[in-house]
C-alpha cells in the first residue's frame, strides 16, 4: 500500500505500520503472525461491519452512564458509522485462520476506531492520544463478549436482509409458475419410473412449500442467534463491566439496526458454546437440500432438447455450444446446486468447530463465523440469480408434455372399475410387449370401444381424491 | 427358524415362506433380493411400531367411512395392537437396504397383519381371505404416503417420549449440580490459559442453558415432523383416496399416541421431499454439539487424579486399571462423546439422503428414518446413562479448586484499582517469573501489606458485574 | 437367557452373572452401566473374530516364549478358534457406546476365553483357574494395544475377504456389459443436454475405470491399516511387554489370516492416534462417490418405460406395482445408492471421531471401529446384490436408443466441414424450430442430397479421435 | 476498473466490456449472469496459472502438428507465461459459482490469451484477428476435458510445491524437538487420566509418526491426480482432437511443470467423475484430523501457567491480555485447529458435488476444485506458520514435567514385583486417600524402606519393553 511508516506499540513493544492506514500495532502483529491464505481469506465485511454498530452502540451506552466523554464518545460513533458504511473495509487486513477468540480482529476494530477518531478530532496517529483503542474504544467490553456478540448481530442482520428476502423472491417466482402450470397434466414419476398424473403446477407446489418451510426453518433460529453475548467480559461473569450494560447494549444494538436483539440469559453459555451458529447452519444446510432437489428437478425437467424429459424449457442466457444451436446448458441450476453443496460442508465445519469449546470459551469463532456468512451470502445470491435468470423464463413444453403423457401405460389404471383389473392389466401388458398405446392395445382386444377409451381415460379425473 | 414352509404368492408368482412367520410373499422376496447387512441392520422397531398405529388408525377411518368391514376392521385394529406391542417384531425381517420407498417393509406390515388378522378370523395363513393385504389392510394407501407418515409418528413418538424426558433429566441433574456448587469459585480458563474466576455453578449454568437450548431446538422441529403425508397416495394427488382422509388419519393418530398430528398442507413436498427430517436432524446435530462440549469439559475437570487438572472427581464405576487404585476413567463420557460423534456423522447422511429426492419421490426414505431414530435413541439413552452414571455423582475437589484457584496470576487484576496497573503487572511477572505467589511478590516488591493484599484481593468479588 | 445365575468377581466386588454364559465380571458390569442402544448396536461380530485371531497369536507367542503353560496355551487356541468360528457370538453381548478404549469389550474376549478354556479344562466357571483372564489370556498385552490391533486386523481381513472380491465382482460384471455393448451407439449427454455420440460400452467403460481406481484406493489404505500396535501396551512404550512381542505377533496373525501384517514403526501414534481408520474411510467415501455416481446414471437410463430416457431396461425383481405392468423400480439401485450416504455419514463420524484423540489414547476407538466395518460391509454386501441383481440382466433397448440419437441435432456437427458452419447452424435451427429431423431440414434448404446427408453424417464416425 | 468500453461479441451477439481488460464477450455475459459471492468468490489464482500452462501445452503440441501457425502459437506461448506469472490475474474476475462444467472460466482464458496474443502481435482487442479464442487458442480442446486437466494440474502442482514442503517442515520442527525432549520423562495419560511415564520425545514421536503418514497418504493420492483428461474433449471420446494429442499434452505439461503428468486411460471417467480429487480431499481430511490432534495436545500440554497442564511453554507471539502477564495463549494452536475444521467440511462439500455426476460429466466442478485448493493452501500455509511461530519455539517445564510425574500413583506399578500386587494396591490406596507421596504411604506401612524406594521405583526403566 505504501513505502512510508508509523511507529504504533501494543505491550510487545514497537512496530512499523504503513502511514496510511488506521490499524495498530496489534493487527500489524497478527499480519505477521499468521501468513495464511491471504487476502482471500480475509475476515468477512458483513463481520466487521457489526462491529461498527456494537462499538457504536457501546459507545452511546458509555455515554449514556457518563464514563465515556461526549466528545470522544462522537468521535467514536462517526468512526463507527465509516465503518458500518464499508468505506473503510481495505483497513481490516486479517484472516480468518488467527486466534481463535477473534481478538486480533476485535483489537484491529478497535484499533481503527481509535485512530479514526483521533484524526478527526485533529490527533495524531498512533498516539493513542485523546481516544485509546483499550480505554476509551473498548470501555467495558472483552473481545470473549464482543466478538460472539458481533456474530450474532451479523448472522441475524445478513439473514434480515439477505436471506430471508431473496429466498422469498424465489418461492414466490416458483408460486407465480406454480399458477400459470396449474392445469398443464403431466406424467408422475416416482422411482423415476412413470407413476400416475398430476398437474405441473401441482409438482411446482411442492417446491413453494419447501421454500415457505426453509423460510420458517431459518426465522425458527434467530430467537437464539438474536440473544447477544455482551457483558460476560472475559469469562462470562462480566467482572468490570457495569450491571445493565448487557441490557443496554442489545437496546441501543436493535435501535440501530431496527431488528430485534435480547441480552442472553446465561453469558457462559454465550461464550463458551456457540450452538446458535450450529443450529442455524443446520437450518440453512436444511435450505441447501430443498435448493438441490428443487434445481436438480428443473434440469432433468429441462433436459434435451430431443433426447432428454424435455417437459419445459430454461432461458438460453449464454451460448452452450458453438456447434449446436437449441443447446441450452441449465447453468443457474448447476450454480445453486455447488452452492448447496458448499453449505452443506459449511455445516460440517461449522459442526465440528462447534463441538471443540473448551471451558469458558470456544476458540473457533472466526471459522464458524466465515463459514455460516458464507452459506447465508451465497444461498442468498444464488435465489436472486436462479430467480431472475431461470425461474422465471421457464416455459412448458406442452405438446411434448401432452404428448409423453398419453403414451403412458400408467393411465391404464382408470379402467380398472370398467374393465376388471385383470383385462386392464392385458391391455398395459399388450402395448408394453408391443410397443402400441393403450387405446390400440384395447380396442385390439375387443375390449372396448375407441368411444368408450376416450371417455373412461381422463387424466383430468386423475389428479385430486374423490 | 423353521424347516416347513407354506406357499404365498404375489403378481410375480409363488414363494415359499417358513410356516411359523406371518409374513407373505413380497417381505420373502425383499429378503431374498437384498442380502444387504443381516439381522444387524433392520428396519427399526420403532418405525415398525409406528405403522401399527398407523394401519390402525386407517382401519378404523376406513371403518367409519363404512367401506372396511367392522369385523374385519376389527380384527386389523387387534393385529395392530400386537404390531404395536412389540411382540411381532420378530416377524419384520427386512432390512435399511431394499426399495428407496421402502415399500417393501411397508408391505410387509400389510401382509403380518392381514395373515395375523386371518388368524384372528379363523382362517388360513396365506390364503388372502378375509383378510387381503392390499384391499383390507391399505385400503386407501400407499407407500408413497404411508411410510413417510410412519417415519414422521416414529419421530414425533420418540422424541416426545424418550429424548425430551432424557435430556430434562440430565438438564435437571446438572442443574442441581450447579445449585450444589453455586459458592465454589475457581479459577475460569480462556483459550485453555488461566482467566479470571467464576463459579463452578456458574460453569455447570452454562451447560444447563445449552441443554435447555437442545430441547427447544428440537421441539422448534416438531411442528413440521407431525404433519403427516398420508392421503398423498402414489404422487402426492390423493388418487384412489377420499376427500377427507388425510385429515381423519392425521386425528386419529394423535388420539392413538396422545400428541399432536396434523396433515401436511402440500402432499407433493411430503412424499418428494423428506426435509423435516433433515431439520431435525440437524437439531440432533446442534445437541450432540452441545453434549460434545460438556462431557469433554467434564472429563478434563476430572482429568489426574494426580497430574490432571484435578477438579472434580467423577463416580468409580469400574475398574480403571488392575494396576493403580484411583485411576478413573471417565468412560460415561467417553461413551456419551463417541455418541456425539455418531449423531453427526448420521447428520450427513441425513443430508446426502435428503438432498437427492427427485420428482416425486425421495427413494432414501428408509436410510434417513434409520439413522434420524438411532441419533434420537442413542442420545436419549446415552443421556440417561450419563445421568446416571456420571453427573448425579460429580463431587467438586475444593480443595484443589481453591489452591489452583488461589495460586492464579490473574487474580493480580484485582490490584490495578489499588496500586496501579504497571505497579501490579512488575508483581505478577515478578511472580511468574520466581514461581512465588502473587502476594509474596507484592510484599517483597514493597507496594503494599499482607493485610491490604488480603482485602483487596479477593476473587469473591470477581464474579460478576459492578 | 436364564434365571440361573453364578457369582464372578472383578477388583470393584462380586456381580451375578447368568449361569449359561462364558462372560465374567466386567462384562457383567458393563452391560449394566451402558444401557445405550441394545442389541442391535453390539460390537461388530468381525471385530470379535479379530480378537479371537488375536489372542489365538498372542497365546502362541507366550507358549514360544515359555512363558505361558503349554496346557493352558493350547485350551486357550482352542477357545479362540471357536471365537473365530462365530460360535460364541451371543457371549459378546457389550454395546458400541461402552469406555472409548474398548476394554470392556478387551476384558469380554479375556473373559470368555478364559471361562471356555477352564470348561475344555475341566474346571469351574468364575473361578479363573486354571485359566486366569488377565494373568493368562492378556499375556504382556493391554487394552490400549489390543484393541487397535483386532480393530486393524477386522478392517483387513475384510477389506481382503469381503469388499475387494466384491467390488472385483461389480466391475467385472460391468466391464462385461461394457463389451456386449460396444457397438452401441447412443446419444451423449453433458449438463444433462445432449450432446455428441459414444457408444454404450464406452460410456460403461467410465464406469470400469471408476471401480478399478476404487479397488486401488482402498488398496492403497491397506499398508497402513495393516501396521499392528501390539506391543505398545499401555501408553505405547511397551512397558511389561518383552522386546519382539510386537513382531511375533504380528508374524502370528498373518500366518493365521492369510493376510500380510507388520507390527506398527512407532506404537505412539498407533494408541494415541486411528488416522490409519480415517484414511481407509476416505477411501470408502471416494468408492461410495463412485458407486452414486453408476447407480444413478443406470437408474436414469433405465427410466420410462414410456416417459424417461429408456435407453437401459433393468430387471424387474419385484411386483413394482399392482396397477401398472411395466413398471420396473430400480431397487437395487436404491439400496446401492442409500448405503452410498451412510458410507459418505460414516466418514463424517469417524474423522470427528479421528479428530479427537488426546495424549496417549484416542478414545473413540469403538465408535471408529464400528463404521468403518459397517461402511466395508454395507459396500460389500450392496456391490454383490447389486452385481447379482442388476448388472447382469441390464439390457440395453438398441432401438430406442438408436431413433433418440439419430433424432439429435448435434450430428450437424459432422455437415461443418461439408457446407459450412453457417448452413450447418441453419439447418440445426430449422430442425429445431420445426420439430423436423435434420435430414428433413437440410435437404429443404436445398443444402444436400438425402444420399449425401445419409454419407456425411455417420455416428459411427464420431467415437473417437482421429 | 474504468468507464471506457469497447465491444465484444459472441454468438448471443455484442457487449460492452471496459476498455482496458483482455476479458472478452463470454466472460462478461457470465460476470452479469452470476453475481454470486463477489470479489472474494473469484475461481482460485492456483486454477488460472494452471490454465495458462494447460493453454501452453496445447499451442506447443498444436504447432508441432503444423496446424498451428507458429507466429500465432508463439503469441499465445508468450500470453500463456503471463497468466503463469499470475500478472494478468485481475483479468479473471468470474466466481466459482457459474456454470459447473467452468466453461465461463475456461472461455475467460481463452478469451485474455486471445486479447492479449492480438496485442502482442499489434491487433486490436476484440478483433478475434489474428488470435481467435476459439480456433487458435482453443484448438482440439473443449472445456469438458481441458477444465478438469486444469483442476488436476493445479492440486498436483500446490501439493508438490506447497504442501509436501510445509508438511515436511512441520514434520522435520517436530522430530527434532522429539530429539531434543528424548530424556525427558513425563507421566502418560490415556483417558486424560494419569498412567504409566513416557519421555516427551517419545510422546513427539507419535506426531512426527502421524506427519509421515500424512505425508505418504498424500502422495498416493498423486498417481491418481496425475492423470490428466485432456484428449476426451465433448464426451470423453475425442471427437475432433487428433490421435496422440492427449499423450503430448501430458507430456508438455511435465516438461513445463517438472512434475509427472500421464493421459488418463479412460477418458469417459476423467470427464464424468471427478474421483480423484474426492480421493485427495480424503488424504487431507485425515492429514486435518491428525493435526487437530497434534495441536490439541500442544495447547493442552501448555495450558497453565499456573492452574494447567504446564509441561509445555509455548512462544509468546502476541499480548495475551492487558491484564495478566504470563497469559500466553496458544494462537497458532488455535488457527491450526480452525483450518483442520474447515479441511473436515471441505471434505464433505468435495464428497457431495463428487457425487452428483450425470451421464457424461459431473458439473460440480469449479466447487470441488475451489475446496480441494483451499484445503491444500490452507493446511501449507498453518503449517508454516505453526512450524515457526509455535514448533520450534517450545520450551519444556522440566522441573514442573518432573514433580507431577513423581507425584503420580502409577509409579507403584514398579513396585509390584518387589511387594506384590496387593501390598503395592495398599501404598497406593494410603497414598491416594491421604494425598501423600508414594514413598511416604510405602514407609509408613513399613512395606520397605526409603533406600528400597529409591531403588525399585525408577520411572527411566518403565519406558520400554524389556
Amino acid at each position: 500500500m505504501t513505502t512510508e511508516y508509523r511507529v504504533e506499540r501494543d505491550t510487545f513493544g514497537e512496530l512499523q505500520v504503513p502511514s496510511n492506514v488506521y490499524w495498530g500495532a496489534q493487527t500489524q502483529r497478527s499480519l505477521q503472525n499468521f501468513k495464511i491464505g491471504g487476502v482471500r481469506e480475509r475476515m468477512p465485511p458483513a463481520l466487521i461491519k457489526s462491529f461498527g454498530t456494537l462499538k457504536k452502540a457501546a459507545a452511546k451506552a458509555n455515554m449514556s452512564y457518563g464514563i465515556l466523554d461526549k466528545k470522544i464518545g462522537d468521535a467514536i460513533v462517526q468512526a463507527a458509522d465509516e465503518v458500518i458504511s464499508g468505506k473503510l473495509n481495505d483497513h481490516f487486513p486479517l484472516v480468518i485462520w488467527q486466534t481463535g477468540s477473534g481478538t486480533q480482529t476485535h483489537m484491529n476494530v478497535n484499533e481503527v476506531l481509535s485512530n479514526r477518531a483521533i484524526e478527526i478530532l485533529g490527533g495524531e496517529l498512533g498516539s493513542k492520544t485523546p481516544v485509546h483503542p483499550n480505554d476509551h474504544v473498548n470501555m467495558g467490553q472483552s473481545s470473549n463478549d464482543s466478538f460472539p456478540t458481533a456474530m450474532h448481530i451479523a448472522a441475524v442482520v445478513e439473514i434480515a436482509e439477505q436471506l430471508i428476502p431473496a429466498l422469498t423472491e424465489l418461492r414466490d417466482a416458483i408460486q407465480a409458475k406454480s399458477e400459470e402450470f396449474k392445469d398443464i397434466i403431466k406424467i408422475g414419476r416416482t422411482h423415476l419410473q412413470d407413476a400416475t398424473p398430476l398437474t405441473l403446477g401441482q409438482e411446482f407446489s411442492g417446491y413453494v412449500q419447501q421454500l415457505t418451510y426453509g423460510i420458517e426453518r431459518v426465522q425458527g433460529t434467530v430467537p437464539r442467534l438474536s440473544r447477544l453475548a455482551q457483558g460476560g467480559t472475559a469469562v462470562g461473569t462480566g467482572l468490570n463491566s457495569r450491571v445493565g450494560f448487557d441490557v443496554k447494549i442489545a437496546e441501543t444494538v436493535s435501535e440501530i439496526t431496527g431488528l430485534r436483539f435480547e441480552t442472553a440469559p446465561n453469558k457462559f453459555e454465550a461464550l463458551a458454546a456457540n450452538d446458535a451458529v450450529v443450529e442455524c447452519s443446520g437450518a440453512l444446510n436444511t435450505i441447501a437440500v430443498s435448493l438441490m432437489k428443487i434445481a436438480n428437478d428443473i434440469r432433468f425437467l429441462g433436459s434435451g432438447p430431443r433426447c432428454g424429459l424435455g417437459e419445459l424449457s430454461l432461458p438460453e442466457n449464454e451460448p452452450g455450444s458453438s456447434i449446436m444451436p437449441g443447446k441450452v446448458n441449465p447453468t443457474q441450476c448447476e450454480a445453486m446446486t455447488m452452492v448447496c453443496a458448499q453449505v452443506m460442508g459449511n455445516a460440517t465445519t461449522i459442526s465440528v468447530a462447534g463441538s471443540y469449546g473448551q471451558f469458558e470459551l470456544n476458540v473457533f469463532k472466526p471459522v464458524m463465523i466465515a463459514n455460516l456468512l458464507q452459506s447465508i451470502n451465497l444461498v442468498a445470491d444464488a435465489s436472486r440469480s436462479f430467480t431472475k435468470n431461470c425461474v422465471i423464463g421457464i416455459i412448458a413444453n406442452r405438446e411434448r408434455i401432452n404428448k409423453i403423457m398419453n403414451e403412458s401405460l400408467m393411465l391404464v389404471t382408470a379402467l380398472n372399475p370398467k374393465i376388471g383389473y385383470d383385462s386392464a392389466a392385458a391391455c398395459a401388458k399388450k402395448a408394453h410387449k408391443e410397443g402400441t398405446t393403450l387405446k390400440e392395445a384395447a380396442i385390439s382386444l375387443g375390449l372396448l370401444t375407441e368411444e368408450q377409451f376416450d371417455e373412461w381415460v381422463r387424466p383430468e379425473d386423475m389428479i385430486g381424491p374423490k
